[in-house]
């Protein structure tokens, strides 16, 4: 159903006419994420500048029964965004403001759509960074409805770790705050917790404060190579137990770094799997002596390189290379689209699913890139494919089922970071069982005319 | 509404006659924590030895429409388990075991019966703990509906930031199993994050899934005087603010640290506000720089004694006596009561809520006994007097009230570790504000009777 004349310029007058869209290049860039789902165009996009903007919206949506689609910045990778039945996308990208930075807090209020990036630059001067870091350039509201983490989460948590208080508009137009500006608390019940990782189904999100870490004065960067991944994720997974506290635990398969290779003028590594390891901490001594015993372990599982001491300029390089890798993955199938993969699953299990991951690729003959945030589990295997050759790509979201079906059979998850959008919906089940009856439930209590982002997580 | 005789020989039939009573005594021991809240006797007491158990029991109170308040180990300070309406008490007691230990995960599954001290005593032999510590010997399932957090939150989170699973009873006696056992996840929404800290109102946490932490191979312990609070606390906000990592940072006020030298013979500080700084590491080297910054800190700020080095017998022994303090101040006030105040406030504000606290209780010539997790912003002061006299009591109530509407004011929250129960339900309202009423809701969807731990948090 598309959205009626009268609500339309009900939208115009309530953002204004520069803030307001119907116009087909707008509504087709919000017609799809970076995933290789279908775009689907929806009817007016907006761009509010306020909290009580995004309430009128809402609520004139909640009146008149209109699917209401929050946006961030697009780059999510399971069609989080896509707004399947049209109606109205709220573009929070024009709310980009940093409203506080309360530095003797380690907090930082912000709008929700300010951009991840764009907020480390600017704590930077403060000697502050928000640790969360999905590589892509998202905004802090869809960081914090999609519970992004990326490749950090193992030392300071995910984003839903670090919220302190939101601001929401829930479904009817009521805006609410929940959460405090203290460490930490026990006073009633923790509704934070409940919007983050919501998607945009309980409400939307328009301002956030978080929790922030002091950037650490010293770093320490190993690169180190295994002549296979198993040896490589064994290693991951003892370094975890051992006690340290490792800032990135990031793995490479060798089809991952053969790409490094090849797009990259920096680097030349040996063509095997790669685990790259940091530490963050206040001093060079305790560094140094957990360097020591982190090359200890990754020799007794038969390391064949292992490279530390890296400055900050070949550190930012390695880094921007690993970033990078998503984008060399797209450059050497050109015309093609990935599915990615995203399971999580308990430490000990990780050279299982990563030795599962590859066979599964491997036997039917597909080129499956490995790589992921190691230390907390959590695995990516991008593949590339035509979503539009149903048989081809059929193969490939046979492999997803199975690998998705063996995380859970290990006790892990369907998605570490990328959340549920549409294309993770068929696991719910599985995954959740008769916990999904009381999200469907919360999820009718706070969206009983089912406006906000339909078609989404269950 | 006393039980009628059908269901109490129902109950009987489920637990067996060995884990029930009506038994005088036994009601009596589940009337009160040890808060000052008035007793109020259910009418039975059952301690079931499995889920399935507790869902009869719950099935069988849902259907008769009779109050169920689940019991741990009766160490809450805000009367969060007095069964103000009579009705089952459920005791978990007797639900104490611990049912895997996955080492290499970090994790063990748990009855929610089990002490967690006896946890971390089985813990050690693997090298692990669960950080989590209320002083109190409180019960795993207590602590998790309670959020609890303690001295070491600052490092290592609260309760609710360890948990990955959990096993509950809703009030229809549905049994779910929220959560995952991978670090991470973006999948669905957090259902576990709901049950913790929800004080019983809204299902029956009958098993935990718990993140665990290795033991650090290092400690690092020292002891600071500062000549006033002030001083002393913001030098804990100083650290925080540095970078640093402490793993707990104890603030004692003088009339603390005068009942420490009086009750132990291990001790004798001078009498004036004290910082307990502990460090864990996983080597000497790096906590000893660490140490070296932090008495940098604590001397500029006119620290007025020093003392680090502290061996691991004499470590052992502060700790026993900061756990102490509560008894301390028992003893020292013979046939009265205290009333706690469990105020968190954003970390900048730590030196502001300790001079309010001291100035609300000194002005009307009342002792306060000011400690608390400093690092965390959280500050307890017991007083100790008599409820039934209604006049002084009253004066006690007056400065709690008080505290926490300026704790509020700074942005922070009435209640950092003991939670709602009955104590914190009058100051829901300007803590919450509109997000009361959802909480409300949510309550009302998954207790629509109202017979989970009735008259609590709300």
């Amino acid at each position: 159903m598309p959205c009626p004349p009268d609500v339309i310029s009900r939208l115009k007058e309530i953002v204004g006419v520069d803030k307001f869209s119907t116009g087909a290049s707008n509504l087709s860039l919000h017609s799809k994420d970076e995933s290789f789902h279908h775009a689907h165009l929806p009817d007016v996009v907006v761009w509010p500048e306020n909290t009580e903007e995004v309430r009128d919206v809402v609520r004139l949506c909640y009146e008149k029964g209109i699917p209401v689609t929050p946006w961030g910045a697009g780059t999510s990778l399971e069609g989080n965004p896509i707004p399947v039945k049209g109606g109205v996308v709220i573009d929070l990208q024009k709310m980009d403001r940093i409203l506080h930075i309360r530095e003797n807090d380690l907090q930082t209020e912000v709008q929700a759509g300010v951009v991840f990036k764009d907020l480390n630059k600017k704590l930077a001067r403060y000697g502050l960074f928000f640790p969360p870091d999905p590589g892509a350039s998202a905004t802090i509201g869809g960081m914090v409805a999609n519970n992004a983490s990326g490749i950090r989460a193992i030392k300071y948590g995910a984003t839903k770790d670090l919220i302190q208080k939101m601001t929401v508009v829930l479904a009817d137009g009521e805006i609410i705050h929940p959460g405090t500006l203290a460490f930490k608390s026990s006073s009633g019940l923790d509704l934070c917790r409940l919007f983050a990782g919501s998607e945009g189904i309980l409400g939307i999100i328009t301002e956030v404060t978080l929790r922030l870490v002091g950037i650490p004065p010293e770093f320490l960067s190993a690169v180190v190579s295994f002549s296979t991944a198993e040896a490589a994720s064994l290693t991951v997974s003892q370094i975890i137990r051992s006690g340290l506290s490792p800032a990135a635990l990031e793995l490479m398969g060798t089809n991952a770094v053969r790409l490094i290779n090849k797009y990259t003028e920096d680097f030349d590594f040996p063509e095997s799997p790669l685990v790259f390891i940091e530490f963050h901490g206040t001093n060079k001594a305790g560094l140094s002596a957990d360097l020591a015993l982190v090359r200890e372990l990754c020799e007794d599982n038969g390391a064949t390189h292992f490279e530390a001491g890296i400055g900050r300029q070949a550190r930012g390089k390695l880094w921007e290379a690993r970033y990078n890798l998503h984008d060399f993955i797209l450059r050497e199938h050109p015309g093609l689209e990935p599915i990615a993969i995203d399971a999580a699953v308990p430490i000990s299990k990780l050279p299982d699913i990563v030795a599962y991951s590859e066979k599964a690729s491997a036997k039917r003959g597909i080129v499956g890139y490995v790589f992921g945030h190691a230390g907390s589990g959590n695995i990516h295997m991008p593949m590339m494919g035509n979503p539009s050759d149903e048989k081809s790509w059929g193969v490939l979201e046979e492999i997803n089922r199975e690998i998705v079906a063996f995380a859970l059979s290990l006790g892990g998850t369907a998605t570490g970071e990328h959340g549920v959008g549409i294309g993770k919906i068929p696991f719910m089940e599985s995954e959740h069982g008769e916990s999904l009856v009381l999200m469907r439930k919360i999820k009718k209590l706070l969206d009983p005319k089912g406006i906000l982002n339909p078609g989404k997580m269950f």
